[in-house]
């Protein structure tokens, strides 16, 4: 089965890649991801799969926990899973990549258009290459391998094209309230052919501190928003260390900060010799695997509890913390799961060696289906996270092909 | 004479009431003087006093040190000058008001109209009350109240209504070098009835501090804008306690802080799970009387060159700071000068005590007139720091008409 994948995967090399390519060459940007999702549609009617085409509905997701999204309109930018029916008793799996991309910033730092989808010295270029239009190219180079060589599986295949994963999973939480689960899920994010099986979860904090406004002149007669943003920061600082010392799990050991707090954003004041009197600090925090997202809420809470009582400002002002806009929930897998076994030997049946298999420090919507669906989650697949979210965005072309034969071969050996 | 003043102002508070409600009445913001100087020339006219009314010209200022001015057309919202000519021989003086006013900001703060100029026991109430409509209605009671007394003067009464004060003086540098000079001059912005004989200068500054972007989840692989500012906050906290403790003038002892370093402003990041690449600072910076601004800056250029040698990142990558905006130079008149004498014997014949005399800590145009013409500059004036700048702003009319009778004993007493 192995040298059949192998032999069909090399003589698909151009197909492969002018898929990618067209992929690529839509501009999937949230909001717009019809045009990639119709070649999605396109491709996956081709290998005669189950269609199952629909847009998202606000009003049904978001009673849901996890639904976390300021998106208000999803008309005409569907959702698609697309379903191998396999002839039953067998173990079932989904196959699931996001077709939503990040925008492509300044487009001065491109060397090419972000969306050329250029091929040179073995890499294709584009916003999207790697995060993640090559792996799901992956997912359906190891369908239509399977399908070609007439392989019979028992379990179900499951491919599902989602939106909304870089802007807090919508797509993919929408997948699992309509029913689609499985006994084992492969995500092939840009893990540059590592296993990853534990994710750093994430969301995202607002806070905001009050000051007193007064004339810069006499800035004493004031209360400095910025100079007390600084007590917070420096808690933040702390709770970082904190929390990141209670992780000894060994996965995480080549990780500087497995959870990082990240203070992305500060803004204050509007007038240079103005006292300012509110600042805003906007950030992510980092959860972990086995943790909660409440968990973490309430730690930060607490923290930001603690520091009021040293600071008899704060104290009558205490700053406001608000969870707002992304959160993607943390994945979890045992590492003596049997899925995760499958995979391995998948890997090492076509490399000759182990796979590395680690911690991610990004969330993915690997965490939605894992807390959410109790699905165990493999994140694995072609690209680097180096490459992903920068400009010049590419992949390598080789490991689309290489990761859909380890695909291919752990659905063959899950599934039969 | 001081009677004759005193009983002069009695019988023209509702002229001097009316002309003030006017005046406030006509919101003179930036870029739109006009209408309030149009009620300065009608009421200059009555007074017979000569008349220079002119648009300042960007291509003859900015040459000049002084000149700091983002406004690129002052067409249609002229400086006024307008002079009582003295019979020879004698001092002569500059009676000097900004026509310009902040915005009222929140419309929702203030309990009335901003620009009602509505009187409510005792006090009128609008934008520009107490900075400075009533102290400019002061000098024009002072003039009026001579003049209808058949006052013979030997020296020149030069009143001014300038544009820009609020925007670093560019108004009063014009009046400058159109050649008006004098033996003294009087501002009467709101020091309640306080002579201001040295003045905080300040100047603007913005600082640019570089850091490196990368995802939040592995912000390890970036260096936080954020996080570098910090140093620089501390390195100004510190600069200011030092630059302080140096000043040892009995004029500023009752002052918390005489030249505070104002950090205004600090924006960073514009996603919170990105690890922000660059952070402003911008801010204020007290100038104290006896300084000048290039030593000023010069300390602070040090302040910033000195912590990069703690931090390897902030050595390769050192923050850039810039002097932008506003500038306004410090005031400083010994506190023997005749012209302090004068102020404080007219003070004393209408009050029978002592005025307080004070260092401000705000620069007035004062700077430019005392360091750009060497003329002596007392401020005196009704209205209260507090009321400027904030909402339900007001003056006590009382104090217009006091401040008045200080001032024409004052220009008697220097000009006869």
């Amino acid at each position: 089965m192995q040298r059949q994948i192998k032999k069909w995967m090399s003589e698909h090399v151009d197909m492969g890649t002018k898929l990618l390519q067209r992929l690529v060459q839509e501009r999937s940007i949230r909001g717009h991801e019809y045009n990639a999702q119709a070649v999605m549609i396109e491709k996956c009617r081709e290998l005669g799969l189950e269609l199952d085409i629909w847009d998202l509905n606000r009003k049904e997701l978001e009673h849901h926990a996890f639904f976390r999204c300021d998106r208000d309109s999803f008309e005409g930018n569907p959702n698609i899973c697309a379903v191998w029916k396999g002839k039953g008793g067998g173990r079932s799996i989904i196959l699931n990549g996001h077709i939503d991309v990040v925008p492509e910033g300044d487009e001065k730092d491109w060397r090419n258009d972000p969306y050329s989808g250029m091929i040179k010295d073995g890499k294709l270029y584009g916003r999207g290459s790697t995060d993640m239009k090559g792996g799901s190219v992956s997912l359906l180079l190891a369908i239509q391998a399977l399908k070609e060589l007439d392989v019979t599986l028992r379990g179900d295949v499951i491919f599902q094209s989602v939106i909304e994963e870089e802007s807090g999973g919508a797509g993919t939480l929408a997948a699992l309230l309509r029913g689609y689960k499985a006994d084992g899920a492969i995500i092939p994010e840009p893990t540059n052919m590592k296993m990853f099986i534990k994710q750093q979860g994430s969301m995202w904090f607002r806070i905001t501190i009050k000051g007193k406004s007064a004339h810069g002149g006499t800035r004493y007669e004031g209360v400095n928003a910025i100079e007390k943003s600084l007590n917070v920061i420096s808690a933040l600082q702390n709770l970082e260390t904190i929390r990141n010392d209670r992780i000894n799990d060994p996965l995480f050991k080549d990780i500087p900060i497995p959870i990082p707090i990240n203070i992305g954003k500060i803004n204050s004041g509007s007038w240079p010799s103005s006292v300012p009197d509110t600042a805003i600090i906007e950030g992510r925090m980092g959860v972990a695997p086995s943790e909660s997202m409440e968990a973490a809420e309430k730690e930060m809470e607490e923290c930001l509890a603690s520091i009021i009582n040293e600071d008899e400002w704060l104290l009558a002002h205490p700053p406001k913390l608000e969870w707002f806009g992304g959160r993607w929930q943390p994945g979890d897998l045992d590492i003596n799961h049997p899925f995760l076994d499958c995979m391995e030997n998948a890997y090492s049946n076509i490399y000759g060696v182990k796979p590395v298999i680690e911690a991610s420090p990004w969330g993915t919507d690997g965490g939605i289906l894992s807390k959410g669906g109790d699905i165990p989650v493999v994140v694995f697949g072609p690209g680097t996270t180096e490459a992903a979210h920068e400009a010049n965005e590419f992949i390598e072309l080789k490991k689309v092909f290489e990761a859909a034969e380890v695909i291919a071969l752990a659905i063959w050996q899950w599934c039969k």
